[in-house]
């Protein structure tokens, strides 16, 4: 099981020469997560490698421009790229009237179907899942109507404990299924084994919180308490705590506060307002607060 | 009187990491244009240097994503950049509507206003004109509505032949604008100075025709005869004559079949196809025609 991000994009506001708005690339439990897409995004999706077949979900936070005006071309080459797959994309109400209205105008009519799934509830609800990671939002503070999301690893199954399992010879490669998935085994005695002794607990699953664009938001703390990786927005320092409360954004002291009281292991900030020339000052104020911080940069990879 | 056209992008279909969809600026006597407006064309402008302030108009040829899709963002910018000055956008009917769509779900209200200049005849048409320059449609032969563009500078004032009005010590600085405009000069002796004799012819105008996506189509050939620089779309090499003709796209030597009927001054070409990895075979193809021609690359300057 792993877990690895990919920050496409990572500024506010309008794209500038090496300032991308926000997306991310997740892959998670192999499944492959498209987040947010700015202007851009199919661009940077080349630049750092990410295939285009692999995806099959985008998640989109909110209908600010920095947050899906990629989004579009980024469907449009799906066709050209002959994609036959279905396309499931996940964000607020709006945006399939959007994406669909400029499919129309320039008359792309592609093979594959999109599937979109409109976002409007304002609690936290589970949104995607298979057998392998559910996807949850986050409701979050803004300007217009958003969403961080959750990506859970689903637990695996149990490990066989071979040593164990070898002290009994009857027990063949058949019944390995049976035993990883919690059952007991009952020798030909008819002596009872029980599963903990022939098993070690699943892999610990992973987690990932994405938060942007929000306001300081305590609410969103049992969400993602103790996620592995939390990524929450930094548009500004402290010293302009006045304007990310009027513009509904985050310090990254305010970051780094909700990453605290969530126990997280692992803070990544982003979104930094183009004011800023020396993103490091975001790392220091943030640090103050919780240590295990870094700087979201383009083409940055976060293994977990 | 100047024309200085920049290439931001001029790649067909899908923005790669160094292939950008098509969108050029254009400088004509004092006048500054945006032609075409494909995805990532606000961040060429910025790599090139291109103020965001100077632009008022914006034509866009047609409604394939490679041509409009960078269009969102950029007034989404101009927004954030506080504009207040009206801009003016042509192009095909339904931008108003898919633009206006875009800015409503994301709730951008901005301070200044966009004026749509829908076009939908399939006749050449002045669409643009003030002192200095118009702006005349080429209707072309693509998959949806498209049209080219005829840049031409307006003829300008005579300029003053300055040795033959100072034969004259009774004209003063004060009747040279007059003079200028083309009237005759009336000594006080009563005798008329013929205005030739007083002036020089104004300087030539230049003219600039941008013609993208296309087939092969002589009719353009009248709307642009005699042009300094054409700009003709050439996305595949003969070798793909065929698929050119399936898609509505020329080949090179297509391209310069246009420009050697319509007698113009230079080429320059563009919107290659990505099957291409030599680009210097679009010129050889073309040069073969039509001797001075030259390959659109982005970032390159023309000045004539």
């Amino acid at each position: 099981m792993s877990l690895e991000l990919t920050i496409l994009g990572c500024h506010s506001a309008t794209p500038r020469v090496n300032a991308h708005p926000t997306s991310q690339y997740l892959e998670i439990n192999n499944r492959h997560f498209l987040i947010d897409c700015g202007e851009g995004t199919q661009r940077q999706m080349r630049k750092h490698k990410v295939g285009f077949s692999k995806i099959n979900q985008i998640f989109i936070s909110h209908l600010h421009g920095d947050h899906f005006f990629g989004l579009i071309g980024l469907i449009s080459t799906f066709g050209i790229l002959n994609r036959e797959k279905e396309l499931h994309i996940y964000g607020p109400k709006g945006l399939k009237q959007v994406t669909t209205l400029q499919l129309k105008v320039s008359k792309s009519y592609s093979k594959f179907e999109i599937i979109y799934h409109e976002l409007i509830s304002k609690e936290s609800e589970l949104i995607f899942e298979d057998d392998k990671v559910s996807v949850t939002t986050i409701p979050l503070n803004h300007r217009v109507y958003t969403n961080g999301f959750l990506f859970k690893e689903k637990t695996g199954q149990k490990k066989l404990h071979i040593e164990n399992v070898q002290q009994y010879p009857e027990i063949e490669t058949c019944d390995y299924h049976n035993i990883k998935a919690g059952k007991d085994y009952i020798l030909e005695s008819g002596e009872v084994v029980k599963n903990e002794e022939l098993t070690l607990p699943p892999p610990k699953t992973k987690s990932y919180a994405f938060c942007s664009d929000t306001s300081y938001k305590e609410d969103i703390v049992p969400i993602i308490k103790n996620v592995d990786l939390l990524y929450h927005e930094a548009t500004f320092l402290s010293d302009r705590e006045d304007l990310a409360k009027k513009t509904k954004h985050s310090t990254a002291k305010q970051a780094a506060q909700i990453a605290a009281l969530a126990n997280v292991n692992q803070l990544i900030i982003g979104h930094y307002s183009s004011r800023y020339q020396n993103i490091e000052l975001f790392k220091e104020e943030a640090a103050a607060i919780f240590e295990n911080v870094i700087l979201a940069t383009e083409g940055k990879k976060v293994l977990i």
